[in-house]
């Protein structure tokens, strides 16, 4: 242990939890991958328990010393909730990285807090199963990451987000105690189902260390489109249609607004793909075929049924893999963050009902703060998550950025949508979280915040202020 | 008022909080329908509050006076959990009966707690949608009590429990307050989800009075066959096959064993139904044809191929929607229970890989101790929820009935299964289950109440002691 940055009594206690080759500092810390923000690693003190046991004994010994704890899975997360600072002790999981058992008959896995979910989903598909939640940063993130922060992903509109997906959970509690409801089946009233606080809390009521999880059969090969629609509504209607013919299973129908669609598809080289005379929303959709390939030749069918509809303008059906994969460059691109820097981004929930008046509320709105502003909105159509990044280019002061908070948040509530649809609150949205919630829910937040973590040494200051 | 039950300073107070005429005591509280349980109304004092402001001021006066108050919705539950003794307060939510918003368009509806099961299901159906739970109960159940039961039913293996089906959720707090949190979306990552609280909690954290559901696309009619498989492995088996084959949609999968579906068929005059050879269990499955009636030939040929794999011993289809409504009549008649009566009935789940040894080890444990004893077994096989009664019928003494259940509980939470699948804790398994529970997740039940309900008012005694 290099014990430069903190006390040599704690790495000595540390290391002698954990032993002292799984406690880094200084050098030895700076050697992780902080992830998207590097402020994950700041506290420059990690420390990686082997088992359950080992994490209750750390944290039963941060809880007596009053010392915070930051656990980290991936580091994907796009709202701080993974950030740390000097004197924290950030806790890694990646050893929890066993597959415990995987019940391919009926399509039950529990696995580590810190497997990944791409390695998960790779030895998954082997044998006809996936888990039914996926989203770009596969790679990196873990099961616990994404229980911890209730990830939801492209599927959600077909196998709800990661709160759907967890039968049972153990977790490591502020005081060291185990939580143990690990759980494998779809009926459990066995009391409150405390372990719902545990999932969406990012750390900060529990460390969870285990999960129990239903897992999705595997679909055959889709095919894809892009559709350019009048606008939202007429895109839901497609949207429905689809998800209800029988003829055909929906796998993906993810939004582009024009504006971000074009910049950049210009950015990327892909221009031809959205070169539509009309059309606004864009909506990438892919269906499968039950028991077979995908058929191109029904799928213009339906196409052609929904454009008589008019929830159609034109439509693109990808040619090959390789067009298909060009579809998918332009939904998972943050192009126009390069292009257009420093844009305020967000990630609300809206209902389908309420899409077209809300997307030309904001513009309306923004554009009155600042004519210059550029919108630009994406996301995962299917459940009303959009994306969206509001830019010039140039930085924005903080007045700006609160004007602009307002804009994207206020109204959101009452219409029955999110204001964090799924990165989570983290930092970065703590504190408009309680402008807009219903003030017995946040306070009902922080009471249980306090219940479950008297001294406030999980993940402090993340998700609620107490 | 007829205020003879009770002080009449209460009955004054009552009235003037609520009106007179929504007060209900005496003759005219004995003329409510008392369930399944006439210690359902054995307050013998009901009201019945307008609306969430008048939901409100009752519960700060009980509150404030530490009256206890037993919500009550369709009062069908099976664990007591709906139970009163005198000197509660009942409050029955039947005036909060509007479906206040229905989106046919996405799918989502946003209906009072008092609205019954039957009543909503049939006026979705009108635009092709369902509530995605159902369950023989559906004329009286209510949507508030659903969600205070966290119900199950016959669906759950595709369409989830209620909690997957709630989006959102109001409900009015011990004290008061009013707890809105009526989100219409699927991402949904506002803070700590509070709401998983008050689902499957029995009204004992909180009054839920107004829920925004995710509604279930209606599926074509099925047809249904009987299939005798030689065991409960067989059984899953071609469980699994009929959910994921691509040809079909597998609508229900109930099991039957041997001994319940015979004694039950003997009974209702049924008994060509199940005279098959072998075979224990017997799968009722019924399957859906995407965009067509259901085709009799290919289902034959689906269950040749189970019947080649070993799944199938001999399999009856439907010849005729009277048979396919015999074989749930078989299902759904607790016959059982008038030909062995004071059976001890058990709600238990238990995941698919453990279902043979766990019927097996219980009818062991069960037989040594009373060799006269019945074990009759039913329910969800689909999701591995049994029901199941153990009777002689005769009447059982508490030092029986505590040996049957420890024979029935011990080792299924071991196994990630639940003492309770669907029916709740209520009164009846509120002593057993701190004995199988985790003890931190128990403690933490007890804390999270004494936190929403300082004062114990809300159904006291259910779920939790405190």
């Amino acid at each position: 242990v290099d014990d430069s940055d903190f006390e040599p009594a704690l790495g000595r206690d540390l290391g002698e939890l954990l032993g002292a080759e799984r406690v880094y500092a200084g050098e030895r810390a700076a050697k992780f991958d902080p992830g998207v923000d590097p402020d994950n690693l700041a506290a420059a003190l990690v420390v990686m328990p082997a088992n359950t046991a080992e994490l209750a004994r750390l944290l039963s010994y941060c809880n007596s010393n009053r010392l915070a704890v930051v656990p980290q899975g991936g580091r994907t997360g796009l709202c701080g909730g993974a950030r740390s600072k000097p004197g924290d002790i950030i806790v890694m999981l990646d050893r929890f990285d066993a597959i415990e058992d995987f019940d391919a008959e009926s399509g039950v896995a529990v696995v580590g807090a810190g497997v990944r979910l791409e390695a998960l989903d790779e030895q998954l598909r082997e044998q006809g199963w996936t888990v039914g939640v996926d989203f770009g940063a596969r790679g990196s993130a873990t099961i616990g990451g994404m229980v911890s922060t209730n990830a939801g992903g492209n599927e959600a509109f077909r196998s709800g987000v990661m709160r759907h997906r967890v039968l049972g959970l153990e977790a490591v509690m502020a005081n060291g105690s185990l939580f143990s409801d690990l759980g494998r089946v779809t009926k459990n009233n066995d009391g409150y189902d405390i372990k719902q606080l545990l999932i969406g809390s990012e750390g900060t009521l529990g460390v969870v260390t285990r999960v129990a999880l239903r897992l999705e059969a595997v679909a055959p090969a889709p095919i894809a489109a892009l559709c350019a629609c009048a606008d939202a509504r007429a895109a839901i209607g497609l949207f429905q249609r689809l998800l209800r013919d029988p003829r055909v299973r929906l796998m993906s129908a993810e939004g582009m607004w024009r504006d971000y669609a074009e910049v950049t598809a210009e950015a990327l080289g892909l221009r031809p793909l959205v070169d539509f005379a009309s059309g606004n929303p864009y909506l990438l959709v892919e269906i499968a075929q039950p028991g077979a390939n995908a058929d191109a030749d029904l799928f213009e069918e339906l196409l052609a049924e929904a454009a008589g509809q008019g929830e159609i303008d034109e439509a693109l059906i990808a040619k090959n893999e390789g067009e298909r994969r060009n579809f998918w460059r332009l939904r998972e691109d943050w192009a126009v963050d390069r292009l257009y820097p420093h844009g305020l981004w967000y990630d609300v929930s809206v209902p389908h009902a309420s899409l077209d008046d809300y997307v030309a509320g904001i513009q309306q709105k923004l554009a009155l703060i600042d004519r210059e502003f550029r919108v630009f909105i994406f996301g995962h159509l299917g459940d009303g998550n959009l994306h969206l990044s509001v830019a010039h280019g140039r930085p924005h002061d903080d007045t700006i950025r609160a004007a602009v908070d307002v804009a994207v948040f206020e109204g959101l509530k009452q219409m029955g949508g999110a204001i964090s649809a799924e990165h989570g609150i983290g930092l970065e949205k703590r504190d408009a979280l309680p402008k807009y919630l219903c003030p017995t829910k946040y306070a009902l937040m922080q009471s249980v915040k306090r219940l479950f973590d008297p001294n406030n040494i999980l993940n402090p200051g993340k998700s609620v202020r107490v």
